[in-house]
């Protein structure tokens, strides 16, 4: 046996374990292990490979796991004995590629496997707060001064109705939008009210329209139930036309507009009050329902939250989706569905087949939260870091590649999406900023921009925006060489 | 303006306010009320209707969310003006009977109705545990002492690793379960783990297994996944017979196999060894994965916990599901599926189209639970009362039914499997018994027994069980006249 042949490969994106199974596996199918024999023990490997015993130990269990070996505590790990010739281990890997979801999409796995990586890569590329931004005291102090004493049975899969009526409040209070709590469904964040319409109000082949670019997961879960995605031009001013929703309706016949109007991800567009009017008679004139995500709204710097098409809609046209992710903790995992009883119904009714709606505790502590005075303390705070790290990344971005990019900045969210101003192989830099230490969401990833990129300034620290930037700066004069002058 | 000529149904299933919201909207649209008229105030229609004014609330929420009419503090509620003519509201309806998910099961639905009315109505329907059978005060205690302070942002769509760790030793302890924490994805209990399986691993038209009479829920979820669902005899003794499975498979290529085989839902059954050896060895032979269920086994009241199939399983054929939601509390949502490394990533990486993970916090209290010496107290208590209320239960059936009823006293699991001596209408009898306020789950929702219903006795409290039983046999009496001597 000599180990010094093969070695797992640090730079691979296959995690180490599952590359040591690979290998394995493959000298056991080759008969180098026959049935019965007994594998190098995991000390022993671990120090032929120079990796962890815990990384020996995992390739072990996949191993156990596909039935290619039986472990006993004592004896080691054993090639599956007499029998393994006519077992017929279930074959998994045709399993992984059935199923009706699509995995998602290959550069945003790329993004999450460098962010799970231990080296400090700097984040421009998850759509979130940095941790010091959440509202950690604040729920430490909840949980410890009035613990939750409540029910802890299954809830009503609509949502815990405290929760429920201190969103109605704070809908009204916040946005000028009105929902009764019985017209109000609590999700697992914006993306679970997507999923849940998606797959009780729409069935395959059917039309839809999406701003373009936009919201990039939105795309895999479309494309996972079937529909047929349209794209909306959404121009960098100005947003979408809701003009060309006629055209893009008399051809297709859509059965639902996909819209994100405040502060759009990825390009931080608001959509004009008469832009927003316009969207709603052309949807009420040709009776499309609109799906509006409104996850940034309330981060408005100045605190001039633009108003939400949902709060201007008469006619009962929109499905109004926001969430807490964005405004105060992603971990809480609480988004909500504004709707129709009878829509609300049918969703919390399908919600039954899949998780039988969310945890009370988690929903208890954003009733407290919401209702407290400190959801007011933390906006405002919230508002100011944010504005504040928006502008270190601008002045990071004129220092560092001066010439380089065009932007346009945006009045909230938590994204700046800026375009080069030369020609750029997007994915050829986004490989090289993974080198440098840097990573954030190419444009081709959100639809047609692939000379554009999404910075979220929200995610790193403050101290790591200017060294993020110089990051990324170096990662252009490698693909591109220096700036024309 | 009679409205004397027109009340709600208190009786009816239809809430209040969405009956009066119909009503309303008949009388709009029938003209009585034009385009810009004003509805009866809030105050003035709930005194003539005899309701709460937040109940007319409710109903002219209703209207509004349908586009029919307009609402603004200070000036009541209008008709929806001018354009009301033209403007094409969604059709909602049309939308409600699209999706692929379907309905679930009628008489649920008219179960989970009945419960949600506030008249006191015995469950013997829910399958969980009752509210005093829960581990509050550790939770509380735990929520309070230690207040997590940890990371509160987007997590591992694998779940929270320290909770993942803590199954990982929670298994191995108590159940004989090897499973390392990379081969766990913690859901939102086991209807999240067996929804992730059924869309990721499954596609429409394949063929699976499940167990006759089975978990009723698992069937809605199977049909909206447009899976042909075959169905495996379990005999009331012994369960189901692994060698029906190769019929089965020769005529219809199973992909999979669904069980639970340790204190079965509904009947009780605990697989025995060998049955259980039988049935990996026929899985084995054909290839075909096994889904094991094993929600109950740690209940077993003499604390002897029968081995899961996955305990036994050299081979790497069982995908195995738990959860804390009938041995702590539902409401917690925390459930785990142990599966080889590749189908794990898989799942996870479905499920940021789905509900991007679970918030952390309650996973914190799940895993500070497990690990704390309390789990076990918790245990040990919780089966000393499930086996009282059990005999509970038995005594009043025997005082109350004598003669009417058969069943095999199960040794775990929250459950009694109850078969009618003589023949019953099951729906009309279930009928009988919601109006005498008692409710159960009849046979027919569990598939091909409808001579057969199923207790819950760890639902209802201690000092309801033998008035429930008393409702019932009135329900019997009434349906069916007095027992045959």
């Amino acid at each position: 046996m000599n180990e010094n042949m093969w070695k797992p490969d640090r730079q691979a994106k296959t995690p180490i374990y599952r590359q040591i199974a690979g290998h394995m596996e493959g000298r056991i199918r080759s008969g180098e292990f026959p049935p019965g024999s007994v594998l190098p023990s995991e000390r022993k490997l671990a120090a032929m490979l120079r990796v962890n015993r815990t990384t020996v130990i995992q390739a072990y269990e996949e191993l156990r796991s596909l039935g290619l070996v039986e472990r006993a505590v004592g004896s080691g790990t054993r090639v599956a004995g007499p029998a393994a010739g006519t077992v017929k281990t279930p074959n998994w890997r045709q399993y992984l590629e059935s199923g009706t979801f699509l995995p998602n999409v290959p550069a945003m796995r790329r993004i999450r496997s460098e962010l799970n990586v231990e080296a400090p890569v700097i984040d421009f590329a998850s759509g979130e707060l940095s941790a010091d931004l959440f509202p950690n005291d604040i729920v430490r102090k909840l949980l410890q001064e009035r613990p939750y004493s409540g029910y802890l049975g299954y809830d009503d899969p609509q949502g815990f109705r405290p929760l429920r009526e201190a969103l109605s409040r704070f809908l009204r209070r916040y946005l000028n939008v009105e929902a009764s709590e019985s017209s109000l469904i609590v999700t697992s964040g914006s993306q679970q009210s997507l999923f849940l319409i998606t797959h009780c109000l729409l069935q395959p082949g059917d039309a839809v329209a999406v701003e373009d670019p936009s919201y990039c997961r939105s795309l895999s879960l479309f494309e996972s139930a079937g529909l047929k995605v349209l794209r909306l031009r959404a121009d960098r001013r100005e947003g979408l036309d809701p003009d060309d929703i006629v055209a893009l309706h008399r051809r297709h016949r859509l059965k639902m507009i996909f819209t994100n109007p405040n502060f759009q991800n990825p390009t931080g567009t608001v959509l004009s009050a008469e832009r927003k009017r316009r969207l709603l008679d052309v949807a009420a004139e040709w009776g499309i329902p609109i799906v509006e995500d409104d996850p940034f709204s309330l981060t408005a710097f100045d605190g001039n939250v633009p108003p939400p098409l949902r709060s201007m809609d008469a006619g009962g046209q929109v499905l109004y989706i926001g969430s807490l992710s964005k405004i105060a903790a992603s971990g809480l995992r609480i988004g909500w569905l504004a709707a129709p009883g009878s829509v609300v119904s049918r969703l919390a009714d399908a919600r039954r087949q899949m998780d039988f709606g969310l945890s009370t505790i988690p929903q208890w502590v954003a009733a407290e939260f919401l209702d407290s005075g400190e959801f007011d303390r933390h906006l405002r705070d919230l508002r100011l870091k944010l504005a504040y790290k928006l502008d270190s990344l601008r002045v990071a971005l004129d220092a560092h590649l001066p010439g380089e990019t065009e932007y346009r900045v945006p009045e909230g969210g938590l994204n700046l999406w800026v375009q080069w101003r030369r020609p750029i192989d997007d994915l050829r830099l986004f490989e090289q900023a993974v080198r440098e230490g840097v990573v954030y969401v190419p444009g081709s990833v959100y639809g047609s921009d692939a000379d554009c990129f999404r910075l979220c300034f929200a995610r790193p620290r403050l101290d790591q925006i200017e060294e993020g930037v110089v990051r990324l700066s170096e990662a252009l004069r490698k693909i591109a060489g220096p700036t024309p002058s």
